[in-house]
């Protein structure tokens, strides 16, 4: 009785279903900073946010998007982003992402030395009108606008596309809104574009879908990231489909800072910790450390004042 | 510029990932009145457990594991198993499984009217010491000598083994130990055998090697079931790897109550809610109504005195 069952009918086989082909490295890129903190009620001072991007990237991530530059009156809580990148001016971060807007918000990025501009559209017209004050059409392209001149100016372009699997006014989002919006910003130079699940209702056979769809109209998976969130707790369920398609680079928050602010009901990033967590578990290699990056997300939910971010975070602290 | 991107070179072409060959139903064994009540700090009184049973039944929870007939003083939270049972009586469940530890408990279960046992043994010699004061061996014999005494007083057995995925104490458990006490409580006669990650820290590829381990012990999907924590945020990660695997019997307790109250650092199972969410995004019929399930974890949740606790409960809760 020490190996098995030898005379229980094999009635179901088990399918051969493995992991093996997924992808040996993922890139994470950090959205703290940003995403998080801009959906935190509290506003974080610029030493504790230039702290929070030292521990990060003493924690092994390599890509962290700093801040937004946005009308301080639409996100008071990254007013400070000029100060914030001055202060990071001697950090040796390889890259200084900022998100943009508008030409104004390129032109801020640049004189405070970003290498790198989001530019962002929305897959659904209420939430284009919501957040970004413009139809689906205009956002698309004043992204591609902004993103000709960044390039010109010799940054890098990353995109985002908000909306892609579920908008709350609208319920369900026909996957063509999604591709044509993706294609856009491929097409206007973006070497990556991140897939939101901006109200975290997405699982797993619908980002397949989408990739496939995504395959179809010939934007390659290298050129994709997830940016999922965890309202409904499916981030991670996701993130699995991704890899099975082939995805390496995806979104997460330290600690699960934030949301974000205009949707009715986000609650929150993927945690970078939980994200770690499973990329480990497979054995893909991040380049972080987790126990690193949870104290980090500890730390930083201490300064926000609400209980630990993670799942992880928490796990290890009782653990001893 | 509507639908795609056609000068961009394909690269990489996205690999044919599907989830077509899914289990098409999916049975959920809620857990919340036993494994997640045992854990609470609070004693919940019997009337509310009562209705708790209530409500997930109302909620289209069919198979509800109401109690454990285990000695008071080991888990006074489930100290009234036999006041429940006897206020259920008239509630017109399909099943009234309780959980047992020994011969004792298996006598007191039939007396009370349950229908179904579930036994527990542990894939680790540490915490079956610590949780059943035994060695593994000791508990399996003692787990069939009660599998073999339920099934002759007509009773079906449920069996369960902790710490499948890593344990506390010893660190990564070899597969080894888990295929022979599965091995073992299959062949007692156990109809189905949930493997428990009992800290919760599995990851997908380990779950898909452990069924594949147990296909070639001869124990075969369809007698299987999955019993997982989310400490680290991996459950439903999990449970995508699960139902590739074939697996169709998921543990899951209503609002994430609960937890193991002998593992340092667990904090709490899988919630249905999140797994109803899950499912039913993939297509796969559970049963379940999700929005009256999150509404049976909030309610809970008011009752132990803790905050709502599933994210799908807190995201419905603020959709309005």
């Amino acid at each position: 009785m020490t190996g098995g069952v030898s005379d229980l009918p094999v009635a179901v086989p088990l399918r051969q279903a493995d992991l093996s082909g997924l992808p040996a490295q993922v890139r994470i890129h950090e959205v703290g900073p940003r995403d998080g903190l801009q959906a935190e009620s509290v506003i974080v001072p610029v030493a504790v946010k230039a702290e929070l991007v030292r521990r990060l990237l003493g924690a092994g991530l390599a890509k962290i998007e700093l801040t937004s530059f946005v009308p301080p009156s639409w996100i008071p809580q990254l007013a400070d982003a000029e100060e914030l990148m001055a202060s990071l001016a001697d950090l040796p971060l390889t890259a200084r992402p900022g998100l943009v807007t508008n030409q104004r918000g390129l032109d801020r990025a640049v004189a405070a030395g970003c290498t790198e501009v989001a530019v962002v559209v929305s897959a659904t017209d209420t939430f284009a009108r919501r957040n970004l004050n413009n139809t689906v059409r205009g956002a698309i392209d004043l992204a591609t606008a902004v993103a000709r001149d960044a390039l010109a100016a010799g940054l890098r372009v990353r995109g985002y596309v908000s909306m892609c699997f579920g908008d709350p006014w609208e319920g369900p989002v026909p996957v063509s809104q999604v591709t044509a919006a993706v294609g856009a910003l491929a097409e206007a130079g973006c070497y990556e574009v991140s897939l939101g699940d901006t109200i975290g209702v997405a699982t797993p056979g619908q980002v397949l879908g989408m990739l496939d769809a995504l395959g179809e109209a010939a934007v390659t998976v290298d050129r994709l990231a997830l940016h999922l969130h965890d309202t409904y707790g499916q981030a991670l369920a996701n993130v699995v489909a991704g890899l099975m398609a082939g995805v390496s680079v995806f979104d997460s928050s330290v600690g699960g800072l934030g949301g974000c602010p205009y949707a009715q009901s986000a609650s929150g990033n993927l945690a970078t910790e939980e994200l770690v967590w499973l990329l480990e578990g497979l054995g893909i290699e991040t380049g972080v450390d987790l126990v690193t990056v949870a104290e980090v997300g500890d730390w930083m939910a201490t300064e926000v004042g609400r209980p630990g971010g993670s799942r992880v975070g928490r796990a290890l602290r009782t653990r001893s």
